[in-house]
């Protein structure tokens, strides 16, 4: 019982941090709500229901499904639900034509054994990776309509009409979803995936900043320094790959905007998940960084003397045209200063290798800038 | 035109590489194909039909969503529709008779307005992230659920027994997908998960092999290394994780099998995500070495040769205590000579790091022979 309670009482508290976090999400929560109360009303009003009856249910059904938090998502879904809907319906309705001409009890059998082909090809479908990355959702809905307007033409034989009115009602259902999630405080997934890389490419240039700090300042005592927060931040970036990829699979979906229109590029969601995988690949490097700190095992205290100013001025360099790169990114303009933030940084760093020539590790920062280069 | 032709025939080649691949994925398809003609026998036969009428779509309905890759997977979805719909069906007739008992206006009202009230409320419920990886698809069905159920009901007052029809073909749906999902070459998530961490170890002491013999071998020419498969292995384990978790998500809902009673863990799963993530710390450390021997600054001759008997011991020897490892995961047995491979490895690298005081390198070698230590 007591237990019980303790539960209820993590959950409520998770869900008010979560809410205070990123307020987006009560607002979408509210935006939900919102869109179902409206397609009720089909429900509501006779005038309304007069036109639909049962199938009016269908629009509920497609908002609960389709609303979703970013714009994309719900524009990406709500268009394969509609076109799925019709294409599936027009097979359908054709299947069923075909299954008519035959005997009633020739028809069943034909009609199952269409379902059964339309299901497994479609089913299978589903596995080829890039119909599955932006399609899936969509040939679900394919065999679901296929499948439902086919048999239930056996019964019904007004099938033509309840593949209309279904259709109708999706669409209505759809597009409430789409016009509430869009003029209500948006949320653009192309917005937050900029977000993400640039806040990445920051944790990278913190970290650079600690651990220049720690590297040199530490005499090899090997404790507490996995609380520093800013040697942790970097972790996060080692697994952003799959976020990355559904925003920018939802960002694919939304229309162009704005700022966007000022770029060379009309969907530069590629270019994004290039500079997230760099990122990614710096982080690993930055990985290895942090491994040699936690290791207790340093360099000598002369050697390290010697080589922190080339080295300060290194990492600092790189630290800043890291963040460079990302203020660059959230603005929408081409860095301006960042090349030669990396050509100083490149100088440092060469300074370096003449200065260890069997010291090979500092070599993992000299590689951790020329996938930044490239970036910019 | 020839465009259009050449992306169809592309996807017909992908498609066939996939079925080549992975068979099973063409069992999948078939099955899935016989449990939709399963349940449309419910539509052909006059006595089945009978019985639900229009609802027995819910039957098909619950077959094409619930039926997935993994026996997991499709126990979870049907799991989680079959209690949703229950809870959500009992409070929407809850509802419904609340609202009966007040005027028909304002039975809408109040209708829409608890509607609205579960939808936000359950939305955001969403977001907690425990709930979001077991439950999520519960609790978008019972906001479908409840909608429809108090929706309908302003319509049609035989509300009890038509939220008992949908439950009951709901269940009868998501029966018939679990069992010929079970029963027809069944796909078990816990198994799938296994193999991936098992292979992904598998990878790394193949990539220590290959790094030992080209590290030692070339001549500093840095050219076309890149091409060795061995050494390219390790880059899917890098982003693993997504997956592993998913699938570890997936396993819980599996019943505990033959092999998996012999272990003194119920489900080890979450062990088996810890050894994955260990291993991606290994694969990190893998890609700094993998970018050492990329950058073509290699250490003089003289050095090598110094340390290649130690180096040689000690990857072949980490090598041969993941490829250990690996075994044991797949066989459910506890690994036998592990250990002391890890602990010759331990001494050759002791013997590495009194050659080289300077050339910290090679640290990332122990380095990533301890984490294994810790998972034998």
């Amino acid at each position: 019982h007591g237990k019980f309670i303790s539960i209820v009482v993590d959950f409520a508290r998770q869900a008010m941090k979560l809410g205070r976090d990123d307020p987006r999400r009560i607002i979408h929560s509210l935006k939900v709500g919102l869109a179902i109360t409206v397609v009720s009303l089909f429900y509501y009003f006779d005038g309304l229901y007069g036109g639909f009856g049962v199938n009016a249910m269908w629009a509920v059904i497609t908002v609960v499904v389709v609303f979703d938090f970013s714009v994309g998502a719900t524009l990406g879904r709500g268009l394969n639900r509609a076109f799925a809907t019709l294409f599936a319906g027009a097979l359908g309705v054709g299947v069923h034509r075909l299954a008519n001409y035959t005997g009633h009890k020739c028809e069943a059998i034909l009609l199952g054994f269409f379902g059964f082909i339309v299901a497994a090809v479609v089913t299978f479908l589903r596995f080829i990776p890039k119909l599955k990355a932006r399609y899936d959702y969509g040939l679900l809905i394919f065999i679901l309509t296929f499948c439902l307007i086919s048999v239930s033409g056996y019964r019904d034989d007004e099938v033509l009409e309840m593949a209309r009115q279904r259709l109708f009602t999706i669409l209505i259902g759809g597009a409430t979803a789409v016009i509430i999630c869009i003029s209500i405080c948006p949320v653009w997934a192309g917005d937050n995936l900029s977000n993400l890389v640039a806040g990445n490419l920051e944790k990278l240039a913190s970290f650079l900043v600690g651990f220049e700090a720690e590297y040199f300042t530490n005499s090899g005592d090997g404790e507490n320094k996995d609380s520093k927060s800013s040697l942790q931040g970097y972790r996060s970036v080692l697994n952003s790959k799959g976020t990355e990829e559904s925003l920018a699979n939802f960002a694919k979906w939304e229309p162009c905007r704005g700022w966007l229109r000022t770029f060379k590029y009309r969907h530069p969601w590629k270019q994004y998940l290039n500079i997230g995988a760099l990122a990614r690949q710096c982080a690993y490097r930055t990985d290895a960084l942090h491994n040699l700190l936690n290791a207790g095992v340093l360099t000598p205290l002369e050697i390290r003397v010697k080589v922190q100013e080339s080295c300060g001025k290194m990492s600092s360099e790189s630290s800043n045209a890291l963040k460079e790169l990302a203020t660059a990114i959230r603005a929408m303009s081409p860095p301006s200063t960042a090349d030669s933030h990396i050509a100083k940084s490149k100088i440092a760093a060469n300074n370096i290798k003449s200065l260890l020539k069997t010291g090979l590790w500092e070599d993992n920062d000299l590689l951790e800038i020329i996938p930044t280069a490239t970036v910019a």
